[in-house]
């Protein structure tokens, strides 16, 4: 008898009896405590869901579109049940290892070392989460998985080798292209799970649609050719949350005060990051709530005392501000001041690329989207400023100002 | 120039310059950190939404609701854009006064008392909430609303009339049945609201008629007689909600424990009760992340530690268990057996009727609805307990049976 | 490879290869010229649906409701690949003799013969359509179903059997009660399809969660205890579409106008009624087009002609008209005076039970919920008038509104 | 008092008095008898809905759409009540000359033209179905709009100005860019419903939010800059729907056969075409269902007949089919060999431009997005063959493979 747990996205998620005892874990129950998409909610107030429900979509998703692919290819005698029980839980664990508020706190970390000069953290960029959950996977979940998946030879491998983006074998290979890929569960899942939350629409594709048309050709997960709209509909739905959602200028705001918060609590030793346990939400807002730095708890639970420059700085205007000069600044005003980047790749082929196949060959699909070839990389930057400072970045907005202008002109 | 919240179940919530400095301030803000449904989330994992997006819910509904009923009614020339306005905000801040988790807070309060034996607190049973507003709205709100709804003579007297149930006029009635009553903005939004989130179709109603078809009749808000079925299903909605999320048993064995937990706190001076901003679900949360009592913390944040009684008492059973004896348990124990009722009226015309309008008199519902005349009240119980007490609960697993059992073959 | 039809209610619909030239029948193609509701979308103008697109609901659904029987029941030994299909296509094909405009032309044979006079006709009320599609089964349909459902040694008269309601054996039992029960996969189509196309949410119900919760005990389908609610819902849902959609008065009245029409197209013979591959909507439209008598085509194309009376009639008052007298009047006037009855009985638990199961064992519902025990048959009855005879209706109306004004005030 | 139509798109829409007379007239009431996508329903079951709902909806969003512009621009004095409902009205009517089917019997005019030989027909392209509405709006409609419209001096005159794209004034400029444009209440309603009746996902788009952002400056609906993404999502929209639903090759195929039986029926003088009343869906159908020529009413009503050549002529490979000699097939065959081209041109700043408004300036949208620059024309044909002519088309499905390999391979 499996368990089934009811979700707004997918209707009901089948919880098998092998992966139980991996739910029912402290370090995967601490995930209802880590939220997708940190202050997001300052903007979108719906958005409050957490790593928790996305990680028992992801499971899900993996499991739709094995189905799937193994119904469309030829030669996948491997994926058996066992297999999909082993991809579908290494999906479910591809977010084990987040910190509190997700990326954000990544970005603190970042902060901590490039702002406060603070070095002997456990800091590896964005792939941080992907090496702390591994160790939780070969410390704390190793023996449940080594029992419940017995049918493979060494499941902690095969999971962190797919998670390290080092697949030694087809299997691994395969479950990597599910897992983390152009289209994959783990974007499948957020886009519309934000979207969900957000109540807007952008983020929504045909995934009824999109797991019918995958299989799998020489090695590569590929979409059937006369399934290419729904993949430029997928890229497009993501572009248009990074620049809705992820991206909104307000919301990266409120993130990056929370990352300065966060960081200065680091550098004075207020936040222990030895147990990942304590690593949560409540633990971080708490921690912020009694700072003596009042701007901090003033933002964040208040929503007051910070302002941005109103024009967003983009294209080569970027170049208009002197990085060096303005982190600076943001360390003599104690993030007083912040200057934020948001960078992303919507589609590039190189390492991620989405295959097409025809019926005889597979292609790569900027042969034929015109739309896909017109995407850009999303960058851009913001910079925040407490009231207090606001003398000091008026030099900051005139540059900028002036940088808009001459290009809307030429 | 107004600002627009997008909100999941109502599109767009437009927030007029009167109400913005009502939503900045911080012990509106705060209510983004009050979940709405405590730790319903257990079970249904999406349900992590706020007291902040449901005022505001609320006060869009207000508005919505009076429009119609403006158009539907005859004299009311009262009803002006500065009336809606005043009304609105009336019910954007009915939940200011909530404390952390909401209503599972109140709850805590009351354990507090009957079961540690503590008095000198501010228990007002499910009012508590009500009256935590009105003192807000008095000491920390009333100089924003006097000057922005100078439209009114004393908009404070106004508001906190309604909140306190106790009109003095026909505009404060009016208010009042939108505010709260049987078919109301308040339940009209979290139907919708807590529906969405669990991810259930129980909750949702046909909220674009019901509204279409309010009237105002002899000082009582009532609904227009062909529109019988979508009030039916209005109640319908809200007692599906409750037998299948409110009064889940899973739901409620884990806010009952978070109840005890902090209730515990409490008695041991560990939750400052005298500041309303920092009673918040973060710093409770973090509060009990360090108490001793490692039971509490690994339920509420692994759920683990404790079970429940598998059958639901219910009907005539609930005499069949002794409260004294099992409250005296729950004090030996250490909140380690918890018994837990849940109650609620689904509909009754002592107070709440729903009337009629067949185009020349009013009516109550009951003389035309055989559904209405057959819902009883909802109400049953749940005995919760840690695995260390598994033995002294085994006394009333067998009561229960027995009872059960002597039922059904009856 | 099978093929898949999207639709808007199931997502996809998937066709297997023994299925397709079912579908690919003139018979069943003929399906897309009869609609679901008649003259609904008089009212409701998106409910343009035909047979055709509710026939494979019909299917896809009992494929659903079986799979999760045969998971949560024991010793369904019979119920594998070839049986799933097979109740399949019996679903697919419960319809296939439905004649234009569905029920309405059953409406219009008992018109032809009750005001007409007419007796040679082919009506064996609401089963007409049965009978029509049993003889289309048995003379057009059974070389396909022998060839592809061969696997059964008589899969016609499984068939037939099951759509007449005479089942034989234990496995026709079972699909008797997934095809025609009291939820069963019909209701359960057509409620989430109506209700989509006319874009009100009363006859929504939760099937994703109904569907699991079914098994098979003691020769019976049955809802595990803890899923009352949703059963309840689903008849609620049946009961709202009912008295808002199916018994709106404005669709009963053209619905009725249109059975006037065909049954005087009939008694002239201007539809012929040996070929049904031309018993289809558009035929009988161009029919209606070009009748000598314009009241019909005026009040069929171009809405326009015909009122009735404003009040229902409904409860005792029925009894105070005389329906011998009315018909006459219907007779000499030639439909220009039209006396309509809707009647529906939404739960019995003679024939259509649904049994509750325990665990141990089932009973019926009506053990359990008060709300089923206060549902009550819907009846009801118009007075629909061509504007040249509005004296001769006067008399009805003064009857009715006397009645109706009486038991107000009783 | 006004009256109220339940629909799925957009909820509730509300008709006028004003309004009332025009919907309740013959000559409108006929749009619930013409599809709006012809035999769409042949691949997309769900999609039988009319221009009567279309055109309520189209109503709908200008109204809606007007109430936003007014709100964001300035010196839109003249933009008050009796404009809206004029502007209102003028969308009702912009479709109230389609023929049956709508524009495939446009394509059947032309077939009856180009492969028939026959030119005393009103044909005037894809306008045709504007000059006859125009006939109507003057001959019919005038007396009610010259009524009930009587604050213009001539509301006659401003609709058919408007919907001949001649805009004499600032007001008719106006209400041209809300019925016909790039971002239009046609467009705007169509991709709502196709995509909600087809049971795809492709076609929606963010209206609530899209409405919210338009605005006039300079004699031209403009949008503000920060919603450039919901612009290129609607555009987006549009392409996706064209992709796979309008240009769907099955629905192509049918439709091109509808074209030819409607163009051979012409031909024989058996469509009466000077009462428009008459040239309805059903009357087109049932014309067919006796024609003599059976493969037409064998492929229309029953699907069986006719083929495809599989592979979508494309790009270059259009140049490789000589169109003289096909179309000489076709009339040889009698319709049994059939040449179909797809041709649009999703955004062109030719005539449509979008224009962006960054709060000083008003821009063409091709200097901010990439993608709409990337957008091609769309542009495919199909052949299309009765089984009986299979010999003669071998030779074009040669010709087709040899032109795809050699460009796949290139």
């Amino acid at each position: 008898m499996s368990k089934l747990i009811r979700d707004p996205i997918h209707g009901y998620i089948e919880i098998s009896d092998k992966v139980l005892p991996i739910i029912s874990h402290p370090y995967f129950q601490r995930l209802r405590y880590i939220s997708q998409n940190a202050l997001a909610h300052m903007v979108y107030p719906g958005m409050r869901h957490t790593r928790f429900e996305h990680s028992l979509g992801v499971m899900y998703l993996i499991k739709e579109f094995l189905q799937y692919v193994k119904k469309n290819s030829e030669g996948l005698d491997f994926v058996d049940e066992d297999y999909v029980e082993l991809v579908g839980v290494t999906g479910l664990l591809h977010d084990i290892g987040h910190l509190a508020f997700s990326h954000t706190f990544e970005s603190a970390l970042q902060v901590t070392r490039d702002v406060y000069g603070i070095t002997n953290i456990n800091y590896q960029g964005k792939k941080t989460h992907v090496y702390n959950g591994i160790s939780i996977i070969e410390r704390e979940l190793a023996p449940i998985l080594e029992k419940n998946f017995s049918s493979h030879s060494d499941p902690v491998k095969f999971i962190t080798n797919v998670l390290k983006e080092e697949p030694k074998n087809e299997e691994e290979k395969l479950a990597l292209q599910l897992v983390s890929n152009f289209v994959d569960a783990d974007r499948g899942d957020y886009l519309l799970r934000d979207s969900y939350y957000a109540g807007v629409g952008y983020g929504s594709y045909d995934v009824e649609r999109l797991k019918r048309v995958l299989t799998y050709v020489d090695g590569k997960i590929a979409v059937l050719k006369k399934a290419i709209p729904i993949v430029e509909q997928f890229l497009l739905a993501r572009m248009y949350m990074f620049e809705n959602v992820y991206f909104h200028s307000v919301v990266g705001m409120y993130n990056s005060i929370l990352s300065h918060a966060i960081a200065k609590l680091i550098s004075k030793g207020k936040l222990v990051l030895d147990n990942l346990l304590h690593i949560t939400d409540y633990n971080v807002l708490a921690s912020i709530s009694v700072m003596e730095d009042e701007k901090f708890p003033q933002a964040i639970f208040f929503r007051s005392g910070y302002k941005r420059i109103k024009k967003d700085i983009e294209g080569d205007c970027l170049n208009s501000i002197d990085k060096k000069e303005i982190i600076e600044l943001s360390r003599e005003t104690d993030g007083g001041v912040i200057y934020y980047e948001f960078f992303d790749t919507p589609y590039s082929e190189v390492g991620e690329a989405v295959y097409i196949f025809d019926g005889e060959n597979i292609y790569q699909l900027s042969k034929f989207s015109n739309l896909i070839n017109a995407v850009k990389d999303l960058k851009k930057a913001i910079i925040v400023y407490h009231v207090s400072q606001a003398e000091k970045v008026k030099k900051y907005e005139r540059i900028i100002d002036e940088c808009v202008k001459s290009h809307l002109s030429s």
